[in-house]
C-alpha cells in the first residue's frame, strides 16, 4: 500500500496544504494562464495543428502531472522543440491539419506516453544520459533556428515549403515578394513590441515606482497584451478581409475525451519520432525540474518524472492533444511567480478550461502572425551562440559531436540530427580510447609516486620500465596495446621487467586478455619478465576468475613503489 | 621513389631470392594448388556461382598478392564466410548464378577493393578492431553452421530455403526424403572419407612408416583425392544420368579480363555489404597473416595488407572472380608445407592457370555433393563451440554479445549478425561506464598508498572523505557522478574535505566539467571543500585549458598521499 502511495506524490504534500499555498499558487496560476493561452495556441500551430489543439493539450496533462508529479514547479504543456518534432514527423504521414494529422498528433502523444511508461517500468532513465550537453545545447540552438525560419512565413503571411531549414528559407526569401502588408506589419510590429517590452518595459515601469518584482511579471504577460491589442485591431479594421489570415472560428467548449483511432502500421510508422520525442522531451523536462527543484533545496526523482509525464501525455492523447512536457519558460514564470506546490499547474489548467469554455470568441480575429511574432521570440532564447562557441574553445570533440548535431537539425531534420549527435558523441568517445595515453613512469623525488618521465623529474632504472596505460582495455584498443607495448619495450634494450601500473585500468575484457596473453610470451621470449601493479580491485577479480595470473611470468604488487623496490632489488 | 618501392614489398625480398627459396615455394605451390583445386569449386558453390568461378578467383589475385602482400606465407583466395556473405547478398538481388549475379560477384570484388583502398589511405584499419574477438568467435562458429546447413542440400541432391539458418534447416528436413539416393550415397561417402582421413590417415601412414611431416601432407590431399574417386564412380557408372547433380561442361581457358559492368544503383546497394566484406574479411586475413608471422619472427604491415587486398580484389574482379581474402586453412598448409616467399603464391597462381587451361573436361562429372562435403568438413574448424562456452565462463558481457552475434547471423543474415554483434559489445561498454566503479579509499598501514576502505584494511578521517572514481568522466556518466558523490558525502556527516583521486580518470569532457562544477557548488554550501589527487597530465591540461581549477574551492595535489597528509594538518 505505501508503495503503491509512493507513485501518487500528491499523497505526501496535499495533506499538508495549507492557506498561504493556496495564495501563492492561485497567484501563480494566473500569472502562468496568461501566458499560456497565447503560448499553447502558437505552440499548437508549431506542431501543425489548429491552434485550439494548443489548449486541448495545457489540461488534462497539467492535472495528472499535478497528481503524479515531483516537481513543485514545472509547467507541463506544449514546448517549441517537441511540437517542431510533431510537425516533422507527421508531415511525411499526412497533409498539414488534415483529421488524419490531427489524429496522428495524439497518437503520437499515446505512444511517447507508453514509451515513458516502458523506460520507467525497466529504469531506462540512464538512457537520456546518452545525449550529451554539447549535443543537447546544439539541438536546441538547431531547433531554435529552424522554428524561427519556419514561423517567419506566417510573420510575413506567405507560404514556403522546404526539406530542411535551408531550403525553406531560400523558398522563404524568394516568397517576400508576395507577403501581405497588413499581416508582416502586424508580425512585425508585434515582434518588436514583444523585444521591446522585453528589454526596456521592467526598467521603466520600475523607473515609474512599481516594485522590481511585479515590473517582472507583468513584462511575462506582455504577450497576452500583445495578442489582444492586435485582436482589436484587426476586429476594428476587420483586417481579416484584407488577407490577414486569423485564427477564425474555433468551437467553444473542452476536448472531446476518446483513444485516438490507430492501426499496427500507424505505430510502427510512428515509434522511432515516438522514442526520440521522449528522451529529448524527458531530456529536458528533467533538466528544467532539477534546475528549479535545486533552486529551493528540493529534489525531483527521475523515475517518477518518467511516469508523471508518461500519463501527462497519455492525458494528452485522449484529450485530442498532442505531445507534452516539462517547458523551460514556463516552469520559470511559475517558479517565479511563488508557486508553492503541483497544484498551481491544477489552477492553470482550471484558467486554461474557462478560457476553452468562454473565451474562444476572442481568437476568431487573432493574426496568425502574432502567434508567430510570440513564437519567435520565446524560442529566440534557445538559442545561444556563446555556449557554442565555448564548447569549440573548450574541446575540439565535443565540439564536433555539437556541430554534428546542428548541421543534421538544419540540413536534414530534428530527429536525425538528435540521432547523429549522440552517435557520433559515442563513435568520438570510442576512439579517443581507441588509441589510449601510454606514460613511462618513473619515480618523483622524495616520494612514493610515480609519474610521466616525459613531463616530471623522475628516478628510472635501465632494467625497469614501467609503463602506465591510461584506460580499460578492451576490444577497441586490444590490438594497439599489442603493438605498442613491444615497441616501447625495444626502446629499452637493458629491460628485463616490464611493470605494467594498472592504476588507470578500470576494467579488462576477453579481447584485451587475449592480448595481453600474446604480449606476455612475446616478452618473455626477449627474457622481460611482466608484473601487474595497483591492479583495482573489480579487475583484480576478473583477472582471478580468468586464470590470467597463472600464465603471468611475474608478480601482482599492491602498490607500484613496493613493486619498484622490491624488483629492483632483485636485479 | 625510395617511398613509392615501399608500396611494392617484392622489391624488397625478390632480389634477395635464392634457389632455396624456389625448391621449398614450388613444393609449397603443388600442394597448396591440389588443395585449392577442389576448395575453389566449392566455394564458388557456397557464393551461388558455378564451380569455374572459384578457379578464375584463384589466379590474378595470387598473382597481385605476391606482389603487394608483406606475408610470406598468406595464401589469398576464395575463403567460407566472404563467399557465404556474398551469397547471401546478391540472392537478393537477382536469381542465383545468372548473368547479373556472376557480374555482380564481381562488382562487389571491386567495391571491396574500393573499400580496402579507402581504408589504406586514410589509415582506418583500425576499425576493425571495433570488432572483438568474442563477436569474432560467434561470427565464425554461426557462420560455419550456416555454411553446413546450406550445403546439406547439395550433399542431399534436394532443393530447401529459407530466409535464415533456422527456416533453411526446417525446409532441408522435410525435404530428405526428396533426396536422390545416389547423390546423398556419393556425398555422405566423401564425407566419412574425409573425416576418417583427417582422424586416421596420418596415424596409419606413420604406422607403415611414412614420416610424420609427410604424412601430414598426403592428410590435406585426401580432398582432392576424394574428389577424383568420385569423378571416376560417376563417369564409370554413368551416374549423371541418374540424377546425380554434376558441375557439367564448363569452358576451358584463363578468364576473360573486364572491368564488371554497373549502374550507380547498384553500387548504392552493394556498398554496405562490401564494407562489412572488406572489414570481415580484413580481420580475418590480418588474423592469419600475423599469426603465422609471428611463428617465423616476421611481421606484417597492417596498412601495406589493406592495400594488397584491395588489389587482390580489383584483381579478382576485373577477371570474373568474386570476393576474396587471406584464408586460414590454405595459409596453414602454406605454411606447413615450407613456403618460404610470396613467390609460392604466384606459382599457385601457376598452378590453377594449367588446371582452368587443361583439366576443366575433368570436372564435368564431379558431383556437386563431393564439393559439399568437402565444404562441410572445411568449414567445420570454423565451429568451435568450446571458445564460445569459454567466453561465457569468463565474461557475461563478452557472452552476450557473442550470443547476439551467432543468434543475429543464424536468425537474420551473416551481415546483421556481425552488425549487432559490434552495436551491443560497444553498447555494452558505454552501459558499463555509465555506472561507475566508485571507491572511498584510506592509507594503507606502512605505506603511502590508498585502497578501497570496503576490500582493506585502511587508516581514513573523519573530517577527510577521498573518493576514487574509477572511470573516464563523460556525458554518458556526468549525471550518475551529480547523483552519487554527494549521496557519499551525507554518509559522512562530519566530512570537511572531499579528495577527489583522480588516477582511474584518464580523460574529462565538457558534460563532465558541467556536472563537478555542481557537485563542487553544491558542496560548497554544505561547506565541504573539494579538492583533487592525482590527476593525469593529459586531463590536467584540460582541466587548465577550460578554466575549471579557477572554481575548485580546494587544492591540486601531486599525489593522494601529500594530499591526505597536507590537509591533515590544516583540520
Amino acid at each position: 500500500m505505501y508503495k503503491m502511495l509512493s507513485y501518487l506524490p500528491i499523497t505526501q504534500w496535499l495533506p499538508h496544504y495549507r492557506q498561504g499555498d493556496a495564495t501563492q499558487d492561485s497567484l501563480a496560476a494566473v500569472i502562468v494562464t496568461l501566458m499560456l493561452i497565447p503560448q499553447s495556441l502558437a505552440y499548437a500551430m508549431v506542431a501543425g495543428l489548429p491552434p485550439v489543439y494548443g489548449l486541448y493539450a495545457s489540461i488534462l496533462p497539467l492535472l495528472v502531472y499535478t497528481i503524479l508529479g515531483t516537481s513543485k514547479t514545472l509547467s507541463v504543456g506544449p514546448v517549441a522543440v517537441v511540437a517542431l518534432m510533431t510537425m516533422e514527423t507527421l508531415t511525411e504521414m499526412y497533409p498539414m491539419g488534415s483529421p488524419e494529422y490531427i489524429n496522428s498528433a495524439s497518437l503520437l502523444a499515446m505512444l511517447s506516453g507508453m514509451v515513458l511508461l516502458f523506460m520507467a517500468i525497466f529504469r531506462l532513465g540512464f538512457l537520456t544520459h546518452f545525449i550529451s550537453h554539447p549535443v543537447l545545447s546544439g539541438f536546441m540552438t538547431a531547433s531554435g533556428i529552424l522554428i524561427i525560419i519556419s514561423q517567419t512565413k506566417h510573420l510575413l503571411g506567405v507560404t514556403a515549403q522546404g526539406d530542411n531549414a535551408v531550403e525553406l528559407l531560400i523558398h522563404l526569401i524568394q516568397q517576400v515578394p508576395t507577403s501581405n502588408v497588413y499581416t508582416a506589419g502586424i508580425g512585425f510590429g508585434s515582434l518588436i513590441a514583444l523585444i521591446m517590452s522585453r528589454r526596456f518595459l521592467s526598467a521603466g515601469l520600475m523607473k515609474i515606482g512599481i516594485a522590481s518584482h511585479i515590473a517582472k511579471q507583468i513584462v511575462k504577460l506582455s504577450p497576452v497584451m500583445v495578442m489582444l491589442l492586435c485582436i482589436a485591431i484587426v476586429s476594428f479594421f476587420q483586417l481579416n478581409h484584407d488577407g490577414v489570415r486569423v485564427v477564425g472560428q474555433i468551437p467553444s467548449g473542452l476536448p472531446v475525451l476518446a483513444v485516438p483511432t490507430f492501426s499496427l502500421t500507424d505505430l510502427y510508422t510512428l515509434l522511432p519520432a515516438a522514442i526520440i520525442i521522449s528522451l529529448v522531451g524527458f531530456v529536458e523536462s528533467a533538466s528544467v525540474g532539477q534546475t528549479l527543484a535545486a533552486k529551493r533545496k528540493e529534489k525531483i526523482s527521475a523515475n517518477q518524472e518518467l511516469i508523471a509525464l508518461s500519463g501527462a501525455n497519455i492525458a494528452s492523447a485522449i484529450s485530442a492533444g498532442f505531445p507534452v512536457t516539462g517547458g523551460l519558460s514556463r516552469s520559470v514564470v511559475n517558479f517565479d511567480a511563488g508557486a508553492s506546490t503541483p497544484l498551481a499547474g491544477a489552477l492553470t489548467a482550471v484558467g486554461i478550461s474557462i478560457t476553452a469554455l468562454y473565451f474562444t470568441p476572442l481568437f476568431e480575429t487573432l493574426p496568425q502572425s502574432v502567434l508567430a511574432a510570440i513564437i519567435i521570440v520565446a524560442v529566440s532564447s534557445l538559442i545561444d551562440f556563446k555556449a557554442i562557441l565555448n564548447v569549440w574553445k573548450e574541446s575540439k570533440i565535443d565540439g564536433f559531436s555539437m556541430t554534428i548535431t546542428v548541421l543534421g537539425v538544419l540540413l536534414i531534420n530534428v530527429e536525425i540530427g538528435i540521432v547523429l549527435g549522440v552517435v557520433s558523441a559515442i563513435f568520438l568517445y570510442i576512439m579517443r580510447t581507441s588509441h589510449p595515453h601510454i606514460a613511462i613512469v618513473g619515480l618523483m623525488p622524495n616520494s612514493q609516486h610515480f609519474r610521466n618521465i616525459a613531463r616530471h623529474q623522475v628516478e628510472t632504472s635501465s632494467h625497469i620500465v614501467t609503463i602506465r596505460i591510461d584506460e580499460s582495455l578492451y576490444f577497441v584498443n586490444a590490438q594497439y596495446l599489442e603493438d605498442k607495448i613491444p615497441q616501447y619495450i625495444t626502446q629499452f634494450p637493458a629491460a628485463k621487467h616490464l611493470i605494467l601500473m594498472c592504476s588507470g585500468v578500470n576494467d579488462v575484457d576477453v579481447s584485451a586478455l587475449d592480448s595481453l596473453k600474446k604480449i606476455i610470451s612475446d616478452l618473455s621470449e626477449r627474457d622481460v619478465v611482466v608484473h601487474l601493479s595497483e591492479v583495482k580491485g573489480p579487475v583484480m577479480d576478473k583477472l582471478i576468475h580468468c586464470h590470467f595470473l597463472e600464465m603471468l611470468t611475474g608478480d601482482v604488487y599492491m602498490d607500484q613503489f613496493t613493486a619498484y623496490q622490491s624488483i629492483k632489488i632483485k636485479v
